[in-house]
């Protein structure tokens, strides 16, 4: 993906100039609390079992290490995200965090022994968990609740771009 | 897509008992404003051209007939959404609409002349657009905001789920 290429899905995704800047606040917002965000949304996972197996062992036993390895950079996308110095290092690693939800790189970083590929329903599914209970998180500082409503709409499109950028390693050649 | 993966696919977007009730109401709100929505919608995308190509004519003119026509399938659409009776029937039908956004079907309903193909990136970039301008729609008949917040938010669950269904179209056999 060129970064002409990531500004038509910019657009696609109604994202303004002030969405960047409400986007900057968001991290600001967010910034300390990523680490939170990141156990909240494996909680909600670790609560379904069709959504678990993907973090454990392929035997289906715990796997805490997988998890903890993962953990730091899933809190640095997330910081990475709202900096919105979205630059070609920042779209080719959204590129790369696709292949490593599917069979041609998942397990690969950490060298993990865990189911090879998530389905692309549940990436994309799950994207309302991590849009809604973000609102709560940028809702923790005593901003009003239209400082917090920008700064989620920024949220919302932007998630949505890098999870459609991830989407690319699911899709036939051409077709996405 | 079997009726029991639709209930892991709603399991993992968050949708309770308590959301589809929401989302009866949202169909309540919504209902007589639907047209209004694909218009709205329709408009955004008309003054994109990477994305108001794929509503034209493959020779790049104006095709109103085209858009006149699926209207009322959109619109029907939302409705049908919101009221939450998503047996096999609509299930299958959310995979032929999946379809008919691609160059396995695109064109085929209405014999039109137009694009092939709308990359899936447009469809999933698009999402924040809809998610965030329903909310206009929902707080247009005088609900609290925090009732207009509880059909918001099972609005952006469903609308995700459906939308999901629809990248089956666009996967390859067993990724997604």
């Amino acid at each position: 993906m060129t970064l002409e290429e990531l500004e038509l899905l910019k657009q696609t995704a109604g994202l303004t100039t002030e969405d960047m800047r409400q986007l900057l606040l968001a991290g600001e917002v967010l910034g300390d609390q990523a680490g939170e965000m990141v156990d909240t949304w494996r909680g909600v996972i670790a609560t379904q079992p069709h959504l678990a197996r993907y973090a454990m062992r392929t035997d289906g036993s715990p796997y805490p290490e997988y998890g903890a390895a993962s953990r730091p950079r899933f809190v640095q996308w997330i910081n990475d995200l709202c900096a919105g110095d979205w630059d070609q290092e920042w779209l080719d690693y959204q590129e790369t965090i696709g292949r490593r939800h599917t069979r041609a790189e998942k397990n690969k970083t950490d060298n993990a022994d865990s189911p090879d590929h998530i389905p692309l329903r549940y990436v994309l599914g799950f994207l309302p968990v991590v849009i809604l209970t973000t609102k709560d998180f940028l809702a923790k500082k005593g901003h009003s609740a239209d400082e917090v409503e920008a700064m989620h709409a920024a949220w919302t499109k932007a998630l949505t771009l890098a999870v459609t950028i991830w989407t690319a390693a699911y899709t036939r050649e051409g077709d996405w």
